[in-house]
């Protein structure tokens, strides 16, 4: 794994961990630039977590978080730069991801949810699936225990809960 | 025009008039709710407009800032609800559209600006363009006034100044 790589898996976990133990959905993400002929270190621009418990917020996922936290950037920043999340991004998130053209996906993990890989592929983004054990484990403890709020972060219903009565 | 759409286009315009009297891109939108058995009065549960000059920030769009607004809601509510925002939608808010399976898309003008109309239809969202001239004037207006903070808005480069020295 690369710096920037490292740099941005390590930030964007960090988030997912910190929103947990908060008591909120535990996705983090962060926005890297890859550095320049002036700065070649790789640096952070921008990172965060979802909102929704914290901040009783629809629009901050992971990734939107990252970007508001980046503030007001110039097309060429985000074109030189690498998004990285800790679970596969929803249809916003990745519509995010195309609109600023960021042409690099790294994704944790796609197994507790699989946003629009494809289309993000079929519009020239590379996205990379790291299947990571730390974000898997983290996710599937998190949609366990508050079902309801996962559910609703994306904008589905909560399946029935098991009834031992039945 | 019904009620909804009635309700819904004159929220929309008022947010975008509002951000073009602060300095900001003129573009905002409503969230309305269709209404149901127990209250059949159609309501606005958010609205906003893009928020890129006024809090720099990268994400707060017209359609985001109305479900920002909206703050935390079950599917069921946004699955009864029509999105209404002054210009076609980018890919970011077009995504947001599509997470929340909102059903419904009023969009004031596409001429000034596209966004993927075309992707939201295969999703199943009823997609309505009024090419309402009141909307068209007022972004053609900034657009010309503001080219950097509008191209900056949709991830793309300024086209070069014309001079007339060439
Ligand atoms: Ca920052
Ligand atoms: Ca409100
Ligand atoms: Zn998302
Ligand atoms: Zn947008």
């Amino acid at each position: 794994m690369d710096r920037v790589d490292a740099l941005g898996l390590q930030a964007a976990l960090a988030h997912a961990r910190k929103s947990y133990a908060e008591g909120g959905v535990p996705i983090g993400a962060a926005l890297v630039y890859h550095g320049d002929a002036q700065n070649p270190e790789p640096r952070v621009l921008g990172q965060g977590h979802n909102e929704r418990v914290q901040s009783a917020s629809a629009i901050l996922h992971g990734e939107t978080a990252a970007l508001q936290d980046a503030g007001r950037l110039k097309a060429e920043v985000y074109r030189n730069s690498t998004m990285f999340t800790t679970l596969s991004p929803c249809s916003m998130c990745s519509g995010a991801v195309m609109l600023y053209k960021i042409p690099r996906l790294v994704i944790g993990e796609s197994v507790n949810f699989k946003g629009d890989e494809d289309l993000l592929r079929s519009r020239g983004v590379e996205v990379i699936v790291l299947d990571d054990a730390d974000c898997k484990e983290l996710m599937r403890k998190f949609i366990a225990e508050k079902p309801e709020e996962w559910y609703e972060d994306i904008g589905e219903f909560p399946p029935p809960p098991s009834s031992g009565n039945e």
